[in-house]
């Protein structure tokens, strides 16, 4: 335990990478929010992979909704999305029951459940389980939307290629849409080619990349959050954390903040159109567990694909000896890109619990 | 909501800086341990104020156990240990009820409790609700080394002084040890004179520094945690953000990971006296949210304290106007050393939590 | 908000009466525990209707596991079980979207999620969404009963018509086992043409029976519970009013108990055959919250069906004035036999749950 | 675990019958509302002993509020009230320790903490700990009261005495007032005597009584609650078993409305001063789990003391032989009078949780 998440609107996320099915139930949404299926469509396909150098595995991925929408709005009860494995190949992984890949679970779910999982592509830990966490994060978005809360992110780096970073007091709506609509987001797209490159290097040495990917959130009112362990950092962390790959999350002016001083890293207050505003952003938008009103923002690591073609050492764990694999299977070798409306669908997830949970 | 944390062992911290105590109820710790108050004292003396540039506040932080304990063990309900505020100056802090610290949270509390909060030294939101999470911590911290999990952490950084990083395939208990004796910790010991020289200008200058730490766990079972939302990461995470000024947190090679290659990143498997391990510690000890049996290892990020001498823009937001404001109350030009052991209460609350919980 | 329910097994119920499917996702299911579908259809066909007086709504109620189940066995990630409704008729209650129906949750509902609600046979609220309840109350029951844990209940009454009670200090599984393979399950079956008789005439004047269920767990070791709010009384009685028209429980000697003396109604001590048990159990096998070794025994009370042929008064809240209802549509006379099995399954659920949790 | 209770309104109870002290943590009360320390002085002497044939400990039961309350008001963060205990004499209770009195907790509470409880007077499962329970009621009662929910409750029998039901269409807060300024609160006051008569001649018998409270609650806005496992019966449920001798609830016409038919239980709607009201009220004001705006009313019945001085038959399970006890100690003849308060403080706590939680 557990797959589940939030306090006011909850998910409950299930499935396996080689089961019938994964999908997610939601308790709580607000009753009466139109559910647009194409805009989760929308959503879910840019998790798709699509170019040269992801996984071959194709799968439809459409949602179908099984409960909770009545008339095309939720109707206050338990919404549960489903989609139907297709092109799930499980005896491309039978290689490996016994021979877990190194910086994969497999190993230590094979612990935690006894020899029990359903090791086949990495089961319930595969991230093909970030669909029915991008479906529910597309719903809660479109949720936000209409309550001015907008979400964007972007590929901040792969490998040794950075991106801009957001300017973190006056981001546009217009900006993080066009990023949205992006299917390599980026702020500086001249990038592209470069990270791109980087990516087809890695793939055919065989290897893999991580990166790091920037979200922001805008319109998020202020006043939302609670101190210790409610605030939005808490809640975000615990969300992103769900991501496989995800192996660090700073907000703000981050780790390089705090190399600095108080006076370079503090954010005056100002007015601004007769509103309380900061003059610059370290805070990420976000002042003991609460949001500010600034727009929030975070950046997340993520660790290079751990599935690579050149032969690592492991140990064979039903003989206990030392041996070598190479791993051929239908993977990324980059997965950043698809991993932009993940973060983005966690930021939702979170940020909609917190703001319903919260308006008490 | 709320000042809660964990699932099998529940903490519920209560208190603000100028009230009349704080405290901590622990519900579902095991029957049958040994609490120790000795103990108790010594882990939240670490994290009193010491040093030249630290708050002159200076409280006794004597703990009193009002419940849970019975001949000297816990009895199976829940604790209470509560601690008298008794060096508070409410005055000191009048002049801020309508002029809000930036990058302090008194705004934002404003916001969120309509103005109703005791925004006397933060109230709730004061670094000093971690001493309930100390004390809390102190609890945990010796249950689990009870059962051979040890936890240290060190000074990783202050401003732009870095101590060296642990081993993290090899920690020994006496390394983690002798840094939970020391009021400075650091790996290497020759860094903090000019740690120190750091502060000593910052404070000079009326500014302040901030810095990150670095935790270690050690002993922790393999086969821990579990996938998507309760893993390890997710769960140390809402709750180290908890300490104040807390704005990062990476596990493993973590940001600096995902520069990486796969090939370098991996951790390859190996049979270490007849048990596995890996030869690489980069995911932390953590693969797939679930402990693989080698050392936990994580860093956070600390914001310059935010508190500082020199003038600063902010707003009167009772009269919504600009203004300055200088702040001189009593507090650190560095909070990095008295934070390593929030931060180390903060895994110990969590691991202590994760491993009661999912020994199912 | 929500129809979640468990903290270490955690089940979450989705679907409406007429929507594409119902199910529910099981989360925290120990590892490696077969599941048989044979046994899951054996538990859920005992709730479906058959008898004269019952809806002659016939659901094929097949289940489909999606999720969670790996060779034949739990592989610890969340079970879901879907099923398809495929007799939904739900013209049938077109002519109810602005009359609510005395007694049902119409109007509440209604209230509840701001007319967004799913009305069609009382949605998310219908009878029907036990369906998914008995799914998982047959999955918990098949490990509670491999870990010696048994569980049967009959009709206690219907109508003025009752059975007698469980001689609460003995219950076999062999009258467990008979109650659970008969569709009318009573300790006394000659009783059996009286009660069918009470529900014949009642349907025949376009009315409705009500009646109570007695249920009875051995096996469940004692020592498994906790005080205050985490009881075994506590945690059944929060399962069981999920159950619809249960309006009442109680555990042992009940209300009945409340009149007796001390002397009367307190359980000695003794020994039976070198363990602690007691003389008699008008406790219910539960005392201070927590299981004592004797067998858990309560009963629930039912309200009459609220569906009747009867003329009622009610509002039509459109235009709000005062109408009148006659209800054709597919109901059953007496609900109490096709409860039993959801009462099973709520204790089902409930005790594994805290089997599993307070194992720690 | 747990002694926790609550959504959005949390409450964490602390403490034991002989230990320091005892208290609760409420987290999560919305900030601003005023806290009257001698609004709580009288709800918590309601409970306290006073009679002939109660209890001769004498508690000061002095509140002592430590946290969360700032110019008279709830300032947001968590409130923790305390109550140390003064008349403790924990040796009346040592020939206890291995001989545990029958229908007591002793014996459970010995195995479900494997012999650590602290057994004197019960510990944390003792009568004493719905002192904070209390607290914690008169703190919600009143929030609630100044949003025109009202909660009064009156001992419905005592051994075969029995008194008046509400009328559950139409109560007055003058009635729910008079109740609650009433030591021993019935509608018809002449059974006073009668009742009192019971008691004596119980205590005289060196035997104990036990009864039955009615709750109702007036005021509750239609439409809070939830389907399944978040309705007001099963929260009301979940709270009053924290009541110890609490065995039995049930809502509106409960157990004997499960006698009687659809069309004599149904309450038919009507249209009053043009809002929507009901005939009757059996539904106890809860349709669906969810609140129908009639009054709120359930009963419960609580066992007869266990303590009694008449000899009864026990084991000694240090030397695992059957014996005699005669308990001598500080108890009640009959708790009846005051649990009252108690059952109004769960449902109090439960309702305002509810109230704030669902207003989303």
């Amino acid at each position: 335990m557990s797959s589940e998440f939030g306090k006011a609107v909850k998910i409950s996320i299930f499935g396996e990478s080689h089961a019938a099915a994964l999908g997610v139930v939601i308790d709580g949404l607000p009753a009466g929010e139109s559910v647009d299926i194409e805009s989760i469509k929308a959503f879910i396909s840019r998790r798709s992979p699509s170019g040269d150098y992801s996984t071959s595995r194709r799968e439809s991925d459409e949602p179908e909704i099984l409960s909770g929408v009545f008339r095309g709005k939720t109707c206050g009860s338990p919404l549960c999305i489903m989609f139907r494995n297709t092109d799930a190949r499980p005896d491309d992984y039978s290689d490996f029951e016994h021979v877990p890949r190194p910086s994969h679970a497999d190993y230590t779910a094979h612990v935690r459940y006894g020899g029990f999982n359903d090791f086949r592509g990495a089961g319930h830990l595969s991230g093909r389980l970030t669909l029915p966490l991008c479906a529910a994060g597309a719903i809660c978005r479109d949720i936000l939307s209409r309550r001015g809360v907008n979400i964007g992110a972007h590929i901040a780096s792969i490998s040794d290629v950075n991106d801009e970073k957001f300017n973190s007091t006056d981001i546009s709506e217009e900006v993080l849409g066009s990023l949205r609509a992006s299917a390599f987001p980026l702020l500086n797209p001249t990038l592209e080619e470069k990270m791109r490159s980087r990516i087809s290097a890695a793939h055919s040495a065989g290897d893999s990349l991580g990166g790091t990917i920037e979200c922001a959130v805008t319109g998020f009112p202020c006043g939302v959050g609670s101190p210790l362990f409610d605030g939005i950092e808490n809640r975000i962390a615990s969300a992103v954390f769900a991501v496989p790959s995800v192996k660090g999350i700073e907000f703000g002016s981050g780790f390089a903040g705090s190399a600095l001083t108080g006076s370079e890293n503090n954010d005056a207050f100002l007015l601004h159109e007769g509103k309380i505003a900061t003059r610059t952003n370290n805070s990420g938008g976000i002042l003991g567990g609460i949001s500010d009103g600034m727009p929030i923002v975070f950046r997340v690591a993520l660790k290079p694909v751990p599935s690579i073609a050149v032969a690592q050492k492991t140990v064979d764990i039903e003989n206990l000896r030392e041996c070598e694999i190479s791993i051929k299977g239908r993977h990324d070798a980059c997965v950043v890109p698809r991993a932009v409306p993940c973060i983005e669908a966690a930021a939702a997830v979170t940020l909609l619990d917190m703001l319903i949970c919260e308006r008490n």
